[in-house]
């Protein structure tokens, strides 16, 4: 989870998920992985970013808002989005956008310039 | 920078910036702060989410890409750009998005449920 997603040409979407976590792991970073898995394995994933310091913000990517909804009813997803609610999330907002643009610039490698 | 964004109801947009540093500040915490003060004093800044580990995530709301295309040719912001490229970033992707639809959850606060 730690490098800049490697996504195709736009038009692809985002959602973008940021939190705050309650106090105390309860079982979060187990799932948390689990899922992130669990996602990579879906039909249209395109790659995730994420990181956390006050405020956490994973960014996933995908091919098509069909992907998006598919993914969002999986069952162990369901099954997390539940226990978050409950458990592990003082607060959050999940925005789905379409990406229409994207550019990037690398020192190292010529892979994130579009 | 540590909150969730208030933002208003789609659609509206949305920039998502995926960075990794180099290595030392080189004079970057200050900038950094400035250029997110001066971000939100412009028209159709909406606000803003970050937050760095490994890779960071800085989101930036905006109401349309008029905003968005005038605050990246904002002067100050131009330089920190160069800065950014020259010092600061060793690899980043830049994605305009527009937000199509969101919504949140909140243990305290109805805020974010739209």
């Amino acid at each position: 989870m730690s490098e800049i997603a490697k996504t195709p040409k736009p038009p692809y979407y985002a959602v973008i998920f940021t939190s705050h976590r309650t106090e105390g792991d309860n079982g979060y970073s187990e799932i948390a992985e689990k899922i992130v898995t669990l996602a990579a394995q879906q039909p249209g994933f395109l790659g995730v970013e994420s990181a956390r310091e006050s405020v956490g913000i994973t960014v996933s990517y995908w091919s098509d808002l069909e992907s998006i909804s598919l993914w969002k009813q999986n069952s162990e997803h369901v099954l997390a989005q539940k226990q978050g609610r409950k458990i592990w999330y003082r607060e959050f907002k999940t925005r789905i956008c379409k990406v229409e643009r994207d550019y990037g610039f690398s020192k190292t490698s010529k892979r994130l310039l579009h």
